[in-house]
């Protein structure tokens, strides 16, 4: 059991980053309902008391850990918007296809129906896996290819919100075909686009 | 508590409908994970034993409760797509806002993860909550209104996972506006219509 005071910034660090990476595992493995603070504590080696000094709760804990998910998605620049958000969701289509992160969501999900401090954590989480797609939006109406009133909220809705309907609801396949589907419908002239 | 052989219909049809009645309400009370079998025959007053003759396990229960969730809505008339359109996602927010089944979904969705049969289950539960799209597109195509070769699987996806996307997700508003832009963009001509 590792036990040291808030001084020793290495160890500090480095204790908590161990008590993160297993937290991390067992949300990915397991689901947040299941993850366990005595088996965090025996795993990483850190003791009890000290992930309690370092986060107040469970709930804490989990929340730094379930902010992490997914982690950070480079911005393409394809030169066109429709290409942008093209590169954008057949990245998601693959991660949540495949990554681990993706199969821990539905377990945040559902606990943010419970808590409201899960749920702020997961409002946070989600804007900023979608921040990529604003950035493209926004530079896409800087150059005029989008007008300027147009809502980015309302594509992310409909584009993202297509694909994880299917991965989390449906359960139909997520492929080639079904993301050039939604990008075609997306891109097409209208409400987007200010044109009703 | 209420025990009774398999040829006293009336009976066993009351106890099994007691019986799901309370599972339906711990379901939309406290999520899949949190059901009480114990908690179940205690509200309900049939024994343990006589819920696993009818159900031979947790799971089953849960499924034949969860298939449940939601109930029947009647497909509109409107006489344009446009409207059914509208009316449909109109009527979806409304349950997603206030139906006590919209805090259910994310645990079943999260039990799917990790069970095929509740996996199994959700994939089919949403296929019957889809079924009146699936009908005014049909309904559309017989008229001339959609191409034949429009598929209202990926129109469903980009207009019910917005919605899904807003309540389970970003947590944003489901108001009128959004419901609006998003049949907007839907009624684009486009994908869907069969115009690449």
């Amino acid at each position: 059991m590792v036990e040291e005071g808030v001084k020793t910034g290495g160890r500090t660090e480095r204790s908590k980053a161990a008590v993160l990476a297993e937290t991390y595992r067992q949300l990915s493995r397991s689901g947040l309902a299941n993850v366990s603070i005595d088996e965090i504590s025996r795993v990483s080696g850190v003791s009890k008391t000290t992930i309690y000094r370092h986060w107040p709760s469970r709930s804490a804990l989990l929340i730094d850990a379930c902010s992490r998910l997914g982690g950070n998605v480079a911005v393409p620049d394809t030169g066109s918007f429709r290409g942008d958000l093209h590169t954008l969701l057949t990245g998601l289509a693959e991660q949540l296809r495949a990554a681990s992160w993706s199969a821990v969501i539905p377990s945040i999900a559902d606990a943010a129906e419970r808590d409201p401090e899960v749920s702020a954590m997961q409002a946070a989480w989600q804007k900023a896996l979608m921040a990529p797609f604003d950035t493209a939006a926004e530079r896409a109406k800087a150059r005029g290819e989008l007008p300027a009133g147009c809502e980015p909220a309302d594509m992310i809705a409909m584009t993202v919100g297509a694909l994880f309907y299917r991965r989390w609801f449906s359960r139909e396949a997520l492929d080639a075909r079904f993301v050039d589907a939604v990008v075609n419908q997306a891109m097409t002239p209208g409400a987007f686009f200010g044109r009703l």
